[in-house]
């Protein structure tokens, strides 16, 4: 893979460049064929720069704004305090062509909106949708689209999810056939909306996708498939479910690791030991690994990080969209949409 | 609180007697004011009452019956096969008095249509909603409602859900103004569909409410808030994923102490004094622990149990009907919204 460059918003995010700069940092190191465009306050960055030794790196191009959108503003808002900020910036530079993908922590109703304005969609998808990898108990990952992008959405919407999800596997967990399930309440054929009964029908019918019927939330992290498709508002109350869980399982025992800290007996050395075993294995699960969600269906990489990321998560989502970027996603999908006989 | 009776169709649920047996033999230790109406397969259930020293309990009446509804089919077919059930008969004793309340870890489907079926709805209340105590991190418990009743629902019945949950709350948890939330994908007042946006509006106007706003599903754990309300699609898809997770999660450490078991070296007492104060603290947010559903607006308690509960999990769901025995929660709901000005 050649050299490439991504389109950083630095600004956005609960910590801004806090926690941009140390992952943008982490990235350059593990990527040598990275060059970064950052959008945001010089005033902020130069000194995080500077403390990373980044200041005068030929990798870095950094373009001052002090504009930003709000986190949770609504999006009619956003678009109007759009110009010039980092978030826009960013993707404008991804849409000219400067950058093959953009990364931002930023309001997520601005980036999806301003995206889907800015980046070209491509052919046959009418509306791209979130898409993330989650952990599977076993160490490897599923995709699972839409998280988010489109609270309602029709049964040909879903079905383009499907096909999207499933070129999506096949380039990023290398599978040749994925297995491609849609989220339900039950497993039965007759269980959840009439829109989910009808794609179902629809999809057990599409020889060329390796459907294998509804999967329940409970089954999300069992390897039971590695596509999981739903409309973006179940896929989000599914995936938040999810991730609180995890959080909040994994902050008992961090709560506990700093706990062990503090002993001083005999026993602290073998304390020390175990926890550190429990931690590595919470750590193969924790959410922040997976951080990141692209917009699938454009012809550009962008990805959506958590707005409350840590530096380690922003990482992650540095890499999510780097991945993409080496693994040529957007043409993947255009290529394989348009060799399939059923799309026009 | 004098003596009752609870009704129990012994054969529902993945492993049957095995399970539900053991179960009722801890009830009957824990409550002396319990008795028993047994539902089931006699050539089953005696050996396993003869186990337990209750096959001459003056506590236990048993009825023998070799029907039962199958785990998986749907109300239809169900209800065709229901006639001499275990299940039904369970309900028919509630129904007539016999019992103050049902238990059972059926068909959800068949009990849910069944029990709509033969017992009395409360006045005001067009839909009957499965109401669980979901587990905090404190230590304490949130309800939640609709956990799957109902796929779509109305404005009006989501409000309805609303009351229900308050009054609940109020017995269950012994709370004087409970916090009620609505369950969205953000907690702004634009997200989410267009009947969430509508209620959280006519929500926010009730006075005789403590609503609080939108919540998300990574906090349905966090005590942020004492009643959850959705409808029973989203509500199913939000619950089983945060069972699911921490299902798994715990399902790591138990595999974590069984291999403690084996440790032969002079560390093996450390460890598992270490160890037995991991599992005791995953086991406050144990799913087990808050097994059991009830469906809430009928004039009866009748709970549904997890098919797949374990002996520990099936004590649980008997323990909170019989909770709502105790705290006469269909009469106190029914009081409640006869007092409500706003209900006619």
């Amino acid at each position: 893979m050649g050299d490439f460059t991504l389109a950083v918003d630095v600004m956005g995010g609960d910590f801004g460049p806090r926690v941009t700069i140390p992952a943008l940092a982490k990235a350059l190191s593990q990527h040598s064929n990275l060059s970064l465009l950052l959008f945001g306050d010089e005033s902020q960055i130069t000194p995080l720069l500077e403390k990373y030794s980044l200041l005068h790196s030929p990798k870095i191009q950094l373009h001052h704004t002090e504009q930003m959108i709000d986190a949770d503003i609504p999006f009619s808002k956003a678009i109007r305090q759009s110009k010039n900020s980092s978030m826009r910036l960013a993707l404008e530079a991804v849409k000219e062509g400067k950058a093959q993908g953009c990364v931002s922590g930023g309001n997520t109703g601005a980036l999806m909106g301003l995206a889907k304005l800015l980046i070209e969609p491509l052919p046959n998808i009418e509306r791209p949708a979130l898409t993330s990898l989650i952990p599977t108990m076993n160490g490897k990952s599923t995709v699972m689209l839409d998280l988010g992008a489109n609270i309602e959405v029709s049964n040909s919407q879903l079905q383009q999810f499907a096909e999207m999800g499933n070129l999506f596997a096949q380039v990023m967990l290398d599978l040749v056939y994925p297995r491609l399930s849609l989220l339900n309440i039950g497993t039965e054929e007759n269980k959840g909306t009439a829109q989910l009964q009808a794609v179902h029908q629809q999809l057990k019918k599409r020889q060329d996708l390796n459907y294998i019927g509804f999967i329940e939330s409970d089954k999300l992290t069992s390897y039971l498939t590695d596509v999981i498709i739903c409309d973006g508002y179940t896929g989000n109350i599914a995936l938040k479910a999810l991730e609180g869980a995890a959080k909040n399982i994994i902050s008992l025992f961090k709560k506990e690791k700093a706990d062990s800290n503090i002993c001083r007996n005999t026993k602290r050395y073998l304390l020390k030991l175990i926890f550190y075993r429990y931690y590595r294995k919470l750590q193969e699960i924790n959410p922040d690994r997976h951080n990141g969600a692209t917009l699938l269906g454009l012809s550009k990489v962008i990805v959506k990080s958590h707005g409350g990321a840590n530096a380690n998560a922003f990482y992650y989502a540095i890499d999510y969209a780097i991945q993409q970027i080496e693994g040529d996603i957007p043409n993947k999908i255009l290529q394989g949409l348009s060799q399939n006989p059923l799309i026009k």
